[in-house]
């Protein structure tokens, strides 16, 4: 993509009303727009690394085995009267009536539809384990939304819902979430650590929250500092290993880790001093187990193996999609910008043009960029007039992880620059060896 | 994906509301689910089909220069009041108050949010051309929503919007668009002819209608037979080259099309009778250009090369894209069920084993399995212990445009059979000439 075709309104002044450094830098990089209060239209920039983070969660949902379908974003009250959540759930829904005065909602979950759809459609064990997930937008109308997409009222979401004949297999499909969500959230540059949690209006016993953490986290968290040493890596799952899941979430959740909600003075006591932390963090995604409670609500059985209706044991799974992008950020800037990792990167390189308008340097440019785009990589070409100083530091803004910087000096040699807007380090190379070096980089990143 | 592990609720009755072959077949082949009147859930297939349209609708946008963005679903009443279309709109607009007690509502169309953006962000002529689009789900409160998909209450539309210096430019964006369109719905197997219509709520004197000719359609049509001898076919384009797109154009709207709302007898009268036709047709897109509506009203202007300022010239751009799929069955089906075009089909191939459980047809399965997705094709294979008529109804009813039956009589000669759902012809051939097949036939489509 060329700058000077591409829309990318970045700003000068931070704006007064950001407090957290992803809102004020999604602001400034100019990926989000406010159109009322925890409600943004996502730029260009922003719809960029919105779609990424979509693309590694149905990727990685999709290794585990679980079936992608949409639910729509209204919903009837009817269903949420039948589970007993219409009345319980407080002001942070959204009730909307249409023109024929029905009863409607803008769905903050989908446990009652998800359900209303497999009752309908499933009739037998035979037919287990099922687990299907959808990824849309969803509204809760937050008291205070605030911090930008981080708390914001109209957000997007991925929720997956299994649906199985046992305990057991359902706790199967909880261990699975937790090593699909463990691997989803490493692609994108981020430690999340699971920690046990309070389950709230989605009900049950078995959830775990993943937190990212972060300064600027809502939620205070205690834990075992071994559990920050943990990382998933390049591990070769089997998701319908029952024993190979079992151990992963023993490893990452025998550890003490958890939220305020649940902690317990004692037990986080018991650990040797050195190891005990406290800190904030941001709530990321979360898993549950709940059993037949939306079942048993809403009639969902299977005939089981003897003939008789099984209620089907359940859980629900989400991922917070648009809070991701403050997530990431919280936790990948400096003082010049985002810093964003090479997973979810709007663009794979920026290339900066230091002549616009230079016959050869021009020329150079052109062949680099559609080496680049030759070799699978995506970019940014800065080929306005601008000056070199605010072309950098709009790329160190928007924090593309990788800079090609070409002008007349360097090419006389036969070189560009190749700079790492982490370390901040730059290379002088042949333009083909740095199309290698960025291929190589990336090939881990597809 | 192996059918035993996917969520395929076909259905053996027709549901008695379904009045129309599309809305008839997407129920009982597993697509859709309704949760309320006019709003529907989609289940994995058709997610599946949903998913390529956007898919083909985000390419060709690209190909065309219009940059991917996203506007959120719920937008302030405050913004429609400045364009004067809050209280114009009628009761097809969902108002929503929230619990601070503002006056929301659920967008059926953007260009008041968009214009909002850009006059924001864009400040001079040298920003400029410049059109954003998204996809994203919109809301009209049907009196009488019907048929599916074709005429539901929340659906999926692309919406783009350009923003230019002047009429001429913008003029050319409108051709541009046109163009852009019909490769889109020619790469969707569908002829869409446009035709002039007319503005309403959206406003401006240019406008099309693309329409796709079927007896269920909601509109009457009068047309020249000459439109629809008309391809766009594989034309190498230059997007921006006016002169080719204004001659593209011409070529596809020169001839008498028109949709009932601004049918003019005498000029149909005009047309040799033999050439003169009356249909129904299903409305799949519409272009506008309405100059500077919105931008007056909402104070969008940028600084012209004078240094004054001047309105932005301004169109918009939608295509039905949960429509589309009703549209394209309603133009590909037969008794037994769905065709779908090469280009949107959910599955690249079915494959059918004649006797699951056989050692040697199974692995015989297996292999043709692995080799077609290493080609780089998408199977849905059924490996159930039903009957084979049973299975050969369920693809036929899905409407996989091709199937490989595995049988052991047929492989004991090395063969396999190759049936094409739109013929219903079949041809025995090795395995690996299958694939090869397969992988000529799809080339066309990636």
């Amino acid at each position: 993509m060329r700058l000077s075709r591409y829309f990318l309104p970045v700003l000068k002044e931070t704006p007064a009303e950001a407090q957290i450094a992803s809102h004020r830098l999604m602001l400034r990089a100019g990926m989000i727009k406010q159109s009322s209060a925890g409600i943004y239209s996502w730029l260009p920039l922003g719809h960029r690394v919105l779609r990424r983070i979509e693309q590694i969660v149905h990727e990685e949902q999709q290794r585990a085995g679980h079936i992608p379908m949409l639910m729509p974003t209204l919903q009837p009250a009817d269903l949420w009267k039948e589970s007993g959540r219409y009345d319980a759930y407080g002001p942070e829904m959204l009730r909307i009536r249409d023109r024929q005065d029905r009863d409607m909602l803008y769905g903050p979950t989908n446990e009652e539809m998800i359900t209303d759809i497999v009752r309908s459609n499933v009739a037998s064990y035979k037919d287990l384990p099922l687990t299907l997930y959808h990824i849309q937008w969803k509204f809760r109308d937050e008291m205070r939304p605030r911090f930008g997409v981080m708390r914001g009222r109209e957000f997007l979401m991925k929720d997956g819902y299994n649906f199985d004949l046992t305990r057991e297999d359902a706790l199967h499909a909880y261990n699975r979430h937790l090593v699909s969500y463990l691997r989803t959230y490493e692609r994108m540059g981020l430690q999340a650590i699971p920690m046990r949690a309070d389950s709230g209006p989605i009900g049950g016993d078995d959830t775990h929250e993943f937190l990212v953490l972060a300064e600027t986290g809502e939620s205070e968290v205690f834990y075992d500092s071994e559990v920050t040493d943990l990382t998933f890596g390049d591990r070769d799952i089997d998701y319908d290993d029952v024993a190979q899941c079992a151990g992963v979430m023993e490893e990452f959740t025998s550890r003490y880790a958890r939220t305020d909600e649940t902690h317990d003075e004692a037990l986080f006591n018991a650990i040797p001093e050195a190891r005990r932390r406290t800190a904030r963090g941001i709530e990321v995604g979360q898993i549950f187990y709940f059993g037949t409670k939306y079942s048993d609500a809403m009639g969902a059985t299977v005939q089981g193996p003897d003939g008789k209706p099984v209620p089907l044991h359940m859980g629900s799974h989400g991922i917070g999609v648009s809070r991701l992008l403050s997530a990431i950020i919280e936790a990948n800037h400096d003082d010049k910008g985002i810093i964003w990792p090479e997973g979810v990167t709007p663009f794979h390189v920026g290339l900066v043009n230091l002549k616009q308008g230079d016959g050869a340097t021009d020329a150079a440019c052109d062949g680099i960029y559609q080496a680049l785009e030759a070799a699978g990589l995506t970019v940014l070409y800065d080929d306005t007039k601008d000056r070199a100083g605010a072309k950098f530091a709009t790329m160190d803004l928007i924090g593309l992880p990788w800079r090609i910087t070409v002008g007349p000096r360097g090419l006389a040699a036969g070189k560009i620059e190749l700079t790492s807007r982490r370390t901040g380090e730059s290379e002088e190379l042949a333009p083909e060896e740095a199309v290698a070096r960025l291929s190589e980089v990336y090939a881990a990143h597809r």
